[in-house]
């Protein structure tokens, strides 16, 4: 079993504190995406969509998609629950890591992917006023996530689960983006520091 | 139990064919997005991210988002099971629906957002090039469905699945968005017959 992952890219870093939460280690090997290496053949073989993190079982099985990635963890070893427990709550939490995942981590991405001079080659057009639009998604975003975190906990509710994960990748994921930090959301701040103190933040 | 929808809309439809796989009935209430219905204090207060379809259960607990729902009653009623069976198969039809979902829906929806004058009050502002550059995203993400479903009968593998539900509305969406049909892949279109005559696709 191996992970092929960029290490500093948002998605591999999901797996990667996924697994520490669950006490899972698993070999990695490391693909720069910024280089242009996962266009080449023998990667677009593993998988065709040219995204990181690949998971590549011992018989050659190749499982790409941050999330379908974690939910096989979380089938093989279910302690502890990361996707929610019984039919309501594993709706809430598929519920809340999409609305982060589409939401503020899509937004934050687009910022990145349309304004960064270093992402011109990778995003081809890169579509500036779209990379603008994407700013005031992002403080939407942060503006229900702050409302949702004054009355929970967690993102998903009294627990720890993946669309905590989700959420704390895509707000570190602000500073490469050039984003100012959320400062002015006192409850995502509040969450943010109990979240990114955990062991897992810094696996 | 009440699922609140636009029935035209693609990811309500989502829903729809899902159920109708399993044999499930929900009675439905209508909200038409299109007319801003979605932004009304009585709605936002159900789901804060303004869409539909939004499940609401008797005890008034909201689930939003198309595939938690669909998740929801895979988990009352796994028969026949539609998020694939064992760890593996789970991850494999988990990585195809978020392949076709962020990459076909994706595109074949910004095209439709950015570039339909009917959509310029709900998409502000409306990002003329965004919506142009995913016209070749349609483009890209089909070539590579088609060579998925050269090699394989349905989109995830031997089995229909949640990926097929949401490649079928995917392309669905193509008309109203103005894309011409798929007709150039033809392991697409052979796909395309065979999930479209299911009776669910029309339920």
């Amino acid at each position: 079993m191996l992970i092929i992952e960029t290490k500093r890219a948002p998605n591999p870093r999901r797996v990667t504190i996924f697994l520490a939460e669950k006490g899972i280690d698993v070999p990695r090997e490391e693909r720069d995406l910024m280089t242009g290496d996962l266009r080449l053949d023998d990667f677009s073989a593993v998988n065709p969509w040219q995204r990181v993190p690949v998971l590549v079982l011992d018989d050659g099985t190749a499982i790409s998609e941050s999330v379908a990635i974690c939910r096989y963890f979380e089938e093989l070893q279910p302690e502890p629950p990361l996707f929610g427990t019984g039919a309501v709550g594993k709706a809430e939490v598929e519920m809340w890591n999409r609305r982060v995942e589409l939401g503020l981590l899509a937004a934050v991405a687009s910022v990145f992917r349309h304004l960064h001079p270093r992402m011109a080659h990778l995003e081809v057009p890169q579509v500036t006023p779209w990379g603008e639009a994407n700013k005031e998604k992002v403080e939407a975003e942060l503006t229900k996530l702050d409302r949702r975190l004054a009355e929970s906990p967690f993102i998903a509710g009294p627990e720890y689960s993946i669309a905590d994960i989700t959420a704390l990748v895509a707000i570190d994921f602000m500073k490469p983006a050039k984003l100012a930090a959320p400062d002015g959301h006192a409850n995502v701040m509040r969450w943010y520091r109990e979240v990114a103190a955990r062991p897992s933040a810094s696996a």
